[in-house]
């Protein structure tokens, strides 16, 4: 039985597949060719027992032998340390590419989620609060731009960075924010044409559809 | 010579002073007992240099010896791994306070994060946008509650993950966004007590402060 056991929500409404972030998780062991195993906790109701494990109700988290963890970033990090595939193992390629699996959350992804929490929530972009979140995103893409222009990936070669960096731009380009954007686009797209993406994204939406065939009576 | 330089800007306004997040390296270099030396970059002029140290523009970058690096979590995770007195050595305790490093950066400043950047523009706070922000931060805060109030710190003893999140928290209280959350404000007074916080804040303001000074002519 697989050690690596990666706990995502039973179901979810079609609007995030394929972006829930156990893809993160799945599209890591896959490019490491580690084993792992699926389980599920309730989408509308959060236990105890999900709380212990992820305190903010969320998902995903692994278990790893006797240790848990949750935050797709630590697990990033945590597998980053099990697998040659995921880290770089020369000291200066290893401490980029951990610089920019932060900086893909908290310079890229912190101004990426709230832009997308306001498209999703389908606010006017024609506010003053809308403009102010739009220009945090642009200020981010426009100092990505050269860097993705200019790297095949972050630190030298694919690495965990990529892994989140590549997600969190995913995300942008499915909401168009990237149309001005041609190096961060074409970054997204060799991203996702890499075997390991294709098949978590495949693996992700065919659990959630799995879910709706068994919500469907007879 | 120290062997670590940290980077800061050479000014900054009255308001962000005590919150530029150099401040999170100092606490992290004060409770390790590391020495260091600060030098800075123009607040008014990013050149090229700085982005090569800091693709975004922003501050701080640490570098040790041949290795330069951005990001405040992982700086501190470096400095973590260097320094016995900002990570715990048992294996499961190490993990926890990594996961809450992130958890600090990726689940509770990203909801901070455009909260706070709404009450620096004087946004209403009688909008759908604001309170959509509001309850994006309240969601946050309701789970970090129970959980500051079981314990003393986030992985068994203090870390660098108390670092981020009580800096994380540090600003939501400031803007007096802890009004209800009696656990989180005494968490963040516990922590902010600690001699390294109080060594690291004045350092900053005095660092200002000076520069200020200097700005004055005669």
């Amino acid at each position: 039985m697989a050690d690596l056991v990666l706990t995502t929500f039973d179901w979810v409404p079609e609007l995030p597949r394929g972006h829930v972030r156990d893809i993160r998780v799945r599209w890591a062991l896959e490019e490491a060719g580690l084993p792992y195993r699926v389980e599920t906790v309730p989408f509308g109701d959060r236990s105890a027992e999900h709380i212990s494990h992820q305190p903010f109700g969320q998902v995903p988290w692994l278990v790893d032998g006797d240790i848990s963890i949750f935050e797709s970033g630590a697990i990033l990090l945590h597998l980053g340390e099990r697998s040659d595939a995921l880290l770089p193992s020369d000291p200066r390629r290893r401490s980029e590419a951990k610089t920019w699996l932060f900086a893909a959350l908290n310079s890229v992804e912190a101004a990426s989620l709230p832009w997308s929490l306001f498209v999703f929530s389908g606010f006017s972009n024609d506010t003053p609060e809308w403009k102010r979140l739009d220009s945090f995103l642009t200020l981010r893409l426009q100092r990505m731009e050269p860097v993705l222009a200019g790297h095949e990936w972050l630190a030298g070669r694919f690495s965990i960075a990529d892994i989140l960096m590549a997600d969190v731009l995913r995300l942008v380009d499915r909401f168009d924010g990237l149309t001005d954007y041609p190096a961060c686009r074409a970054y997204v797209a060799r991203a996702t044409a890499r075997p390991a993406f294709m098949k978590a994204h495949a693996d992700q939406m065919a659990h959630f559809a799995a879910a709706d065939s068994a919500r469907q009576p007879g």
